[in-house]
Formats: C-alpha cells, sequence, structure tokens
C-alpha cells in the first residue's frame, strides 16, 4: 500500500526565485464549454461551528489542471498512478503571443520547438515543454478567454499535432503545457495532440499562469499533481523554481 | 492579477529520491467524524463522449491536506493566500510510534524536539515538524485509524499544545505536520495546537503518508497545495526530496 521511494536526479546548484504558475479557482473560473463552473459551498462558519472550511465540487479539468493519459486513452494511467518522478522536470517555455496577439488559432508548430533549440540548445531530457500564448491576459474575462464563434467554434493557440509527434519521437519529454483551455488548439475537431501526447504515458497541464515570468530554458517545474482514485486529471499546483541572472534570463514585463 | 517570482533560497547539493507523502482520495478515505465521505461521479465517458472525466465533491480537510490560517483563525491568510515560498521546507520527523503502539493519546511533547534535537541538531530555520505516529498503517480501517471511542471521543496521537507553543516562539518553523487526522491529538476538546500554529501564518497538514520513508532530517519537502479562491485548506500533493545515505539515513522497514 505504501510504496518506496523513487528515483530522482535533480542536480541543482541554487535556486534564489520560486514562481507560482497556478491560476485561483473561483466560481467564474473559465471552464471548457460543458463542464460545470466550480462550486464553493460554506461547511463550516465560525458563528455555528468555531472555525471555518468549505465543500467543494468541480469537474476534474478546472483551472490549472493535469490531464493524466486516462483521460484520453482507456485503460491508460491514472492521475494517481503517475510516478511522483515525472513531476519535476526542465520546463522549455515556448513564447508565440506574438502572432496569438492576431491569429487566434496559431499552433505551436516544430518549427517553433527547433528556434527554441537553437536559441537555447536541445531540449533537455524529460523536459516539460509549455506554450506561452499570453491568452492568460484574458483569464478574468471568461467569454473572452474561452473565444467561442458564433458557430460555438472555439479559437485559441494549443500544440499542432505535428509539434507533439516531433516531441514525443524525436525528443524525450515528460509531458507539454499550455495557457489556454487544451492542448489541442480551439478549432480542432479531434484531439490528437492530446492523443499523442498521453498514450505514451506522458502528461499535460493546461490553464498555466504565469508563463512569462519563468526563464525559457534553465528553471525546474514542480507539480503538485492530483491524488483521487480513478483520476483522468484534475487541480494541479504548479510551480517553477529558477535563478535570476541564469541563462541570460531578465524578468519578464508583466501586464 | 499576475504575480511575479517569490524569493527562495534552495541550496541544494543533488537530490536522488522523491517520495510521495499523499495519500489517495478514494470514496472511502477516513474523514473527521460529521464531514462528508468524497464523492467521485463520472461527467464523461469514453462510451458516451469519446473521453474520460470525473466530477468530484468533497470537504477541503480530506485526505492528505492543508490547514491554511483561515481554517481556524477568523480574517487569518486563506490556503490561496500563502506565499509559494512556504511550501518549500526542511521537514524533521519526529517519530513516536513505539509509544503510541501502545497508547493512542500520546502526543508529541517539547521533550520529544529536545531529544529530535540532541541528534539531528537544531531545527532548521524553516523547518516543516512532522509527527510520524504510525497511525497510518490503518488507513485502509477508517474505523480504526478514526477510533472513536464508545463516547465518541477520537484517540489518536496529535502535537501537545506545550510543543506548538515551544516550535512556534522558540524556534523558526513554517508548518507542523501529522499522520492522523488532526494538529491536535483525538481527544482534544479545544483545538490550542492549531490556534497556536495557524495564528502565525503557518499552516498545517494532515494525514500525511509513508513519514518512515524520509529521512528524519536532511530532506526537503514540496507542497503542492491547495489553490482555490477563500480556501481553509484543502487536498495537497506533499512529496519529500533527499539522497540516499545522507545524514545517516537507511529506508526504514515499512510495514
Amino acid at each position: 500500500m505504501m510504496s518506496g521511494p523513487g528515483t530522482l536526479n535533480l542536480s541543482l546548484a541554487s535556486y534564489t526565485r520560486v514562481q507560482d504558475l497556478t491560476h485561483t479557482i473561483t466560481p467564474e473560473t473559465p471552464v471548457f464549454p460543458g463542464n460545470p463552473q466550480p462550486v464553493i459551498e460554506p461547511l463550516r462558519t465560525f458563528e455555528k461551528d468555531g472555525y471555518y472550511a468549505n465543500r467543494l465540487t468541480f469537474a476534474e479539468h478546472t483551472g490549472t489542471h493535469m490531464d493524466a493519459p486516462a483521460h484520453i486513452v482507456e485503460g491508460a494511467a491514472y492521475a494517481n498512478e503517475l510516478p511522483v518522478e515525472q513531476f519535476f522536470a526542465p520546463p522549455a517555455v515556448v513564447d508565440i503571443s506574438e502572432r496569438a496577439a492576431t491569429d487566434p488559432d496559431t499552433q505551436v508548430t516544430p518549427d517553433d520547438l527547433l528556434a527554441w533549440e537553437s536559441e537555447h540548445g536541445s531540449l533537455p531530457a524529460g523536459a516539460f515543454v509549455a506554450m506561452n500564448s499570453r491568452r492568460e491576459a484574458r483569464i478574468g474575462d471568461p467569454v473572452s478567454f474561452i473565444n467561442a464563434g458564433e458557430d460555438g467554434v472555439l479559437h485559441f493557440p494549443g500544440f499542432h499535432p505535428d509539434a507533439a509527434a516531433f516531441l514525443v519521437y524525436e525528443r524525450d519529454i515528460t509531458g507539454i503545457g499550455v495557457d489556454t483551455l487544451s492542448l489541442d488548439v480551439g478549432a480542432a475537431t479531434q484531439f490528437v495532440t492530446h492523443v499523442t501526447v498521453l498514450q505514451t504515458g506522458e502528461y499535460g497541464l493546461e490553464g498555466l499562469a504565469a508563463l512569462a515570468s519563468v526563464p525559457p530554458a534553465g528553471a525546474l517545474i514542480v507539480v503538485g499533481g492530483p491524488k483521487v482514485v480513478v483520476g483522468s486529471g484534475g487541480p494541479s499546483r504548479v510551480m517553477a523554481l529558477f535563478s535570476v541572472g541564469a541563462h541570460g534570463f531578465r524578468h519578464a514585463a508583466v501586464a
């Protein structure tokens, strides 16, 4: 029932900064269309009980959250079964915000990944590749964040399936993440990027926050993933550790 | 809305092990008497939707979880407001399992803390002090884990208020944790240990797992705490990083 420690090899010099990459879940948190809004109900109050606590009801895929392999691939690993070794990974932040500012359907392509590599070197083993489209700036306005057309088609950036295949078959990754509602682009009719990444036992993180405050290379992400039985995923506390000055990173201007 | 990175100073050599300290939440997870059992309901199924997801309903204080200052102290910090710098701390594991085996009402005392210090040196700055009573061995049997007498009084170990006061006023800690349902001993009629620790802005972790697999000194815990608005606490993914061989630790025999 109790499992022993897993093997990890973190050769860390010294981290001087920690950045929270997690949005606060509220009743107004933007959710994928069709999913229920989170509900927060008082369960204990100071007035009645002398202490304070709530009951929470939400879909697993709410807020900054994990997509586990079982979300898309029948019989694959549940969120609670992922080895915790996978929760420590070097992030590669790919910034497509310039294109995304004018094209809400833009995608991370293999060329974007090769451009990242020519600037920062090869993707490190076990990399966690995160798309920063700066869609996060709209998080307080769910209609604009979700961005559904009159035909119901969603418009937000994601990973192109070719980029997912490149990462899975040509590189060694731990997972991919986005600052939008889905690993696949909003307008996708099939979830090819999801399938490509999750079928290998890797995971996705959706709704990431503050990626502009993380160096594109040289950091470490820590994923406090969900541990609920038969989990398809769930809210996760994601944090990045890094050193200021490392890898040429300077704190980005943040809106 | 987006906050910048916080300051941290992790001077880490190299960690070779990661140990999950988190129990899996199930519908049968032992909860504090009066709290509802967690509910896991299918929201999407492969048969109907082509993918899989659940809706979750639970009390914040379920499974391995955080007690935030706001749980006990009106107006104090909510779980979602705690700075993430507090989520990285050197744990000091205090093993009272020998006493707990015969006395379910035993408590961590200042003498236990002084004994830890004479073996391992002074508590490090920002220590997270965790009680290992091995009550965890009963986690699969909620009646025995909760251990209510016929009079309704609960019987499980916790921190004596004097130990809490010693840690808060004589040492520099980040929080305290237990492998039972409460920071205070089960038979407590008032929650003095809770108040003493939480009123200072520090936090508690309850229902910790696998503390016997963590070295008593020299590790680092990482707390993936909850980030739900007005949170009194909530399920947290807690992990410990350490090196095998460091500080004389050898993997303990685990039931």
